[in-house]
């Protein structure tokens, strides 16, 4: 059975949220659950059945943390002791809800990159309009991208679609602001350039409402832009649900309407709540790192826990060093 | 009375929507409007009683025309003869649903920029969940920008909600991706250091969602994360929309509940139709002019006409001028 650590003092409901959600795949016989985190305050909150081992790790890196600092003077955090065990091969992969920025420094400086693999990037799943699931990358914090970047992004989002979301062959998009080629910018021109070379199912150029409409099952775009277009989002979302409740509550005509629509309404809110798919996995890094919201609750936890255990069983990491592997063969041939 | 030239060829409902538009925008005595377009068409279109002019201008400026082509080979286009009879000052401002990029290379090369922009920009305005308005710049094609650029698009952001939202002191956001000083790229960096010192109300680096919680009165960014940005948060609405759509139709205990609710639905989907809002205004340029999505109705046509009416009252223009003079003037006395 795979082996997961999970930093358990990471996140806004560290450690109760991570206990239970620990306890909670546990249960499940998801995987084996190291905890690591301070001992003192986990131990009392773990059941007496829960057959989960704690490595003692009470230092804890805070949302203040730079990422440097955390590196420089938090190698003994939890969050730095879980990634030790799995560069030491005592674990097979690791969960953190702490500060992704840092959690991002520990899994490149301890973890290494793959070869071939400059930048590593987060990706994030969300289901779309034709009923299937879409990955954006990079989500996360390679704000100043080249194309190589977003080319290796690419590369990496085709790997993650294919093993992980079942999809045969994987339509990648590259965010712009227009299908047109004479549309995007710079950056966009010469990566769209590179990635027609490419021997995988490019479709151009995406738009932001492609992120949602199943157009393309891998979006590729720089952290700066991602990040602004899934908060962006999520900020119209709720606008619209604040909306609702506010008018909704103003006559006993729409609580009832609401009422007959709470299965509709609670439906939506499922299928939009982050919790149900986990974390963000950080891929191009030499291992399998799941970053949870800082916000994750219990249910979050142990869907990332899930998620990694997936990730693991499917050889995630060995199947981007494959594709790695095979455009950098590619790429010396053709100067050849 | 402002007059106002209206292309009557621009547009995915042209000339049908853009003559009804019109026609409504007189009939409220609105402003005086001039219809620019093929005669033969546009005429049997008005009611007898319209009182309005028509300029004839045959050729249309088509949605596969480049705006460089546009510029060369159509002066004689309705788009570009309304953007002439607004630079021989027969007219006081310019509406357009026709191919923008077209429409702003018309705006830039017939009208000139105001001096000390050197890239004038696209605002749209969306409501925010404090109830007011919040208006981002730039939504266009600028999609490389220096930080120059998103100083001057501040500036002129500062006074388009100074004089036409009505706000005094506007907070004016720059788009990152998170609120801390160490967020953000290359170009929100130098942009951010150089607000800091501007005598206006600067609030420092916003988020996506702020695009939406009224956190910030004008959003500043360039024209590739503004168009990805607003295009993504479409997508998600939509998708939210069809979800509950799609679930609505499967219950009669559902339908009975949409039905109680459709007065909050309404609401909403007003609150969310761009034809309320009418175009996007064009700042930087040397006279007012108003961008239309293409697929703009009789009533966007109608707002878009009264909101250049309003624009030309309250002297956007002018007033855009004297805040880049300033900017100038106190940048030479820094220099010194």
């Amino acid at each position: 059975m795979a082996r997961i650590a999970v930093d358990a003092m990471g996140g806004d409901h560290a450690p109760l949220a991570v206990v239970r959600g620990a306890e909670a795949a546990r249960v499940e016989h998801v995987a084996d659950v190291v905890l690591v985190g301070d001992e003192g305050l986990v131990r009392p909150l773990l059941g007496r059945q829960a057959h989960i081992e704690i490595v003692h790790a009470p230092v804890k890196v805070t949302m203040e943390d730079s990422p440097s600092t955390a590196l420089r003077r938090k190698k003994d955090s939890s969050m730095g002791r879980a990634f030790a065990l799995l560069k030491e091969g005592k674990v097979d992969a690791v969960v953190s809800a702490g500060n992704s920025g840092a959690a991002m420094a520990f899994a490149i400086f301890t973890l290494g990159r793959i070869s071939g693999v400059e930048r590593p990037a987060i990706i994030t799943v969300h289901p779309n309009a034709s009923g299937s699931l879409s990955a954006l990358l990079d989500a996360g914090g390679n704000v100043d991208c080249k194309p190589s970047h977003l080319v290796q992004f690419a590369l990496m989002g085709n790997v993650f679609a294919k093993y992980i979301l079942g999809i045969e062959a994987p339509r990648i998009g590259l965010l712009s602001n227009g299908e047109e080629e004479t549309k995007g910018n710079d950056l966009t021109r010469e990566t769209h350039a590179q990635l027609k070379t490419l021997p995988f199912n490019y479709s151009g150029y995406v738009e932001g409402n492609d992120l949602y409409n199943g157009k393309a099952d891998v979006v590729v775009t720089d952290g700066f832009v991602g990040n602004v277009a899934l908060k962006a989002s999520e900020g119209l979302a709720e606008l619209m649900v604040s909306f609702l409740k506010e008018r909704i509550g103003k006559s006993m005509r729409s609580k009832v309407g609401y009422k007959l629509l709470s299965d509709v309404f609670n439906a939506l809110s499922k299928t939009c709540d982050y919790s149900e798919y986990g974390g963000m996995p950080l891929v191009g890094v030499d291992g399998v790192c799941i970053i949870c919201h800082g916000k994750s609750n219990e249910r979050a936890i142990k869907n990332a826990i899930i998620q990694a255990k997936s990730f693991v069983g499917k050889n995630l990491s060995g199947h981007i060093r494959d594709a790695m592997d095979e455009y950098a063969l590619s790429a010396q041939n053709k100067e050849r």
